[in-house]
């Protein structure tokens, strides 16, 4: 595992003394980012080193040998993931000053009187008098934190604090991390109904399967705004663009295609319910006991709807057999459960998507020289499938027209959309999905979101609040 | 009513025009604020003026009069308050940049998950690698909106607004508004707990006596942070800290006044709580019907406790009779229940906290030729009794120490240290109470609190978190 420190030392304020710890730092692979300097005095500078080592094994030797050289003591290492955590991420800030009494007396009592009585007089105003129309809840139970499992609450904060921050910078779109004591479905979708007034968007985060499908339906029923569960719509959405575009790329066509999936969790399902309507006929969906098919004895509501609606073939056995002359591999679920031969007995060319992260279920490398596509869920290989290409313009375009929810409809144009900003002539094997650096994604987007919750009429046309007076 | 508004006009590019306008606005008893250039053609300049008026009545008289004259059209009117409140009062955002892959892994995957895990295995380094270590949630379910009623959780997220601007700009906490869409008290305690994790205090705001007194109760033994009811504690803290230099100024001590109350809601009870434990041996508090005492038929259990803790003496009648000879008055009911003939009756030089909002119980103008301090809920009299000065520095000071609770202990010290805040040289019967932005208030109130929270022991000793290797 690679980490990032600072290390604080202590120098003689003598000529080569910072040259002889850098070549210690280099020695043990080191990569040096900024050097501070933090106080000098007639004998001796204190200096911060930032410094990444690509694997974590090698901090401890580093620092005994920078003990070792003269003139130099090592006064303190700290992880700088922990060091960027302390106090938190985010913070919530008024949008304008509070200077003076009338200030206060416009944005409190006495003046806000009048606000909250237009609100209670006509309820739809909430969107335009509020932070309702700009800001949603990521809620969380800490059931499914990234790979690690039931964390819980407090140790699933990091991450929705973490999400919010990409809310706001790639989509400005104000988020407020909910952390759940409650683990049930009924008490968390009680819990979530209970703080939705003052929210424009619910977005269910990291909340373990099968739970989170009937959470999420029932949300969804209850609230009339959108409710979204990013682990399976956001990655869902991901997925399909850059099928879209690995299709393309490898000369198929969606509806020609024979596509395994691997994984049915909160994403596979959800990719499982998108294919198909994205043209996909023939598809597979594996477990750890393999296809899940007419032949398997299902005790879970959602592989059981698996069962029913994919598998055309009715196919069995475990993935790798599946998996023998299939076009598409998607993997949502383990690392490292496929070898090279595995995907050498794909069809010519084959498409893999192995998501599994940070390990994905086949190694890059040993595929790389007969794949037609490789993507994964890393930033350090090629064509990562990252869902900050989705939910920052999803939920962008969903609040924009105060929609009533996030439809089928406008996932799918969500995933057109950001296939379409791949332009054809950058399109290339290993460029089948933008950078989510790309700053025409989100905006694209939330435009094509806006555009399907207008055409499918679950945009709400709000009236302009009523601020004028008659003339 | 007081009304600001913004009026747009399109005058003739011509000497003398924007002179009559002001002239007119001026007729009308307007006062002007900023005047601002909004566009200029050859023949026209359009204009953005500040009106205040003094009485909302002047308002379509003032339009009707400005569109009478020659080379001026009225373009449009807006309400200031409510365009102050477009698009909401408040924002989450980062406190940190995202500008590149490395602070993406850092403070999101896979950089957080270390983070995760070290909260998984050491829960209490929340406090320290989290947003929770400084931020409260202000929760209500509209059922008490500032003076005026049941508005509902939309039509209060308004006020939780601005006191989440007021939390920050006074005490540098952050705080979330949540607006609950239930109303039972199991249900309100249930969601409370629920969304507690991300949280390390929580402000209840604006619900309906009596049910807050339970749902206060219940969350502060369920909850191991601060459960605050702003009403209750707040008022009753802001009240003590007034009374306690007005008894000083009037040359009284605690012990030996008599006070009687009027209202037994949120507030009254709050404060007929904490006087006694101030050295208060005489106090009867008066509800709509008069006196509550022994002779009185009651069935809401804070009455029954008010009957069974004060009115020592046993007196009964309505409000004016019990007033008689009295010391002090702290009125936390309704407008104008009161008379200058009302008020002679009590003892010479009395103290009059007359705090109903908008309107006093008695006028303050009918009083102050021979009360010997009066107090209001206003910004426009001397001795505004307001929540601001308590709430900020009160939760700062809980937040610092990572209070478990905020017991009366606490409460008492910020009273003392909010009533230490007037230097002795500069207490006079207008001024018993600083102004809110008095910029030394929080601090001290701060201060104060997280010494009673280590006093009683409440206040937690965390560690630091290991961010460091070992040497």
């Amino acid at each position: 595992m690679p980490l990032n420190v600072m290390v604080q030392i202590k120098l003689a304020n003598r000529p080569g003394t910072l040259a002889r710890v850098l070549t210690t730092v280099a020695e043990f692979g080191g990569n040096l980012g900024s050097i501070d300097l933090v106080s000098v005095s007639p004998n001796h500078k204190v200096r911060d080193l930032m410094i990444g080592l690509r694997d974590s094994g090698q901090i401890q030797p580093m620092l005994d040998k920078l003990s070792t050289l003269p003139d130099v003591q090592v006064l303190h290492v700290a992880d700088r993931v922990l060091l960027s955590h302390r106090g938190g991420k985010i913070q919530v800030v008024p949008k304008r000053q509070i200077s003076n009494r009338e200030d206060l007396a416009m944005v409190y009592t006495p003046g806000v009187a009048r606000v909250c009585e237009v609100i209670h007089q006509q309820p739809e105003y909430v969107y335009d008098l509020t932070m309702k129309g700009n800001t949603i809840a990521i809620v969380t139970d800490g059931s499914a934190v990234l790979g690690l499992g039931n964390l819980g609450p407090e140790a699933a904060l990091p991450v929705m604090e973490g999400k919010a921050m990409l809310f706001k910078h790639f989509g400005e779109v104000n988020a407020v991390p909910l952390c759940l004591a409650v683990h049930g479905t009924e008490e968390i979708v009680a819990a979530v109904a209970a703080v939705a007034p003052a929210f424009g968007g619910i977005n269910l985060e990291d909340i373990a399967a099968p739970k989170c499908f009937e959470i999420e339906e029932r949300l969804s029923e209850m609230l009339d705004i959108p409710v979204f569960h990013d682990d399976q719509h956001g990655t869902a959405i991901v997925v399909l663009a850059g099928l879209i575009n690995a299709l393309k790329v490898t000369g198929r066509r969606m509806e020609g295609v024979r596509v395994v999936m691997s994984g049915a969790g909160a994403a596979g399902v959800a990719i499982a319910k998108m294919l198909p309507r994205a043209g996909v006929g023939d598809l597979v969906v594996c477990d750890r006991q393999g296809a899940i098919g007419p032949g398997r004895s299902l005790d879970v509501p959602s592989k059981r709807w698996l069962a029913g609606h994919t598998n055309r073939e009715g196919r069995s056995g475990p993935l790798p057999e599946v998996l023998a002359g299939a076009d598409v591999f998607i993997g949502v679920s383990g690392p490292g459960i496929l070898g090279r031969e595995d995907v050498l007995r794909m069809a010519p060319r084959p498409v893999v998507f192995a998501l599994a992260n940070p390990e994905p279920e086949v190694d890059p490398e040993s595929v790389y020289d007969f794949a037609g596509v490789v993507a994964t869920g890393r930033s350090d290989y090629p064509n990562q499938i990252n869902n900050v290409l989705a939910f920052p313009g999803v939920f962008r375009g969903a609040l924009d027209c105060h929609a009533r929810c996030i439809n089928e409809e406008m996932a799918m144009a969500a995933a057109q959309a950001l296939a379409g900003s791949v332009r054809d002539e950058d399109m290339a094997p290993d460029n089948i999905i933008p950078s989510v650096f790309n700053p025409e994604v989100t905006p694209r987007v939330a435009k094509a979101v806006r555009e399907a919750a207008a055409a499918a009429g679950v945009a709400r046309k709000l009236p302009h609040v009523r601020e004028s007076f008659e003339q």
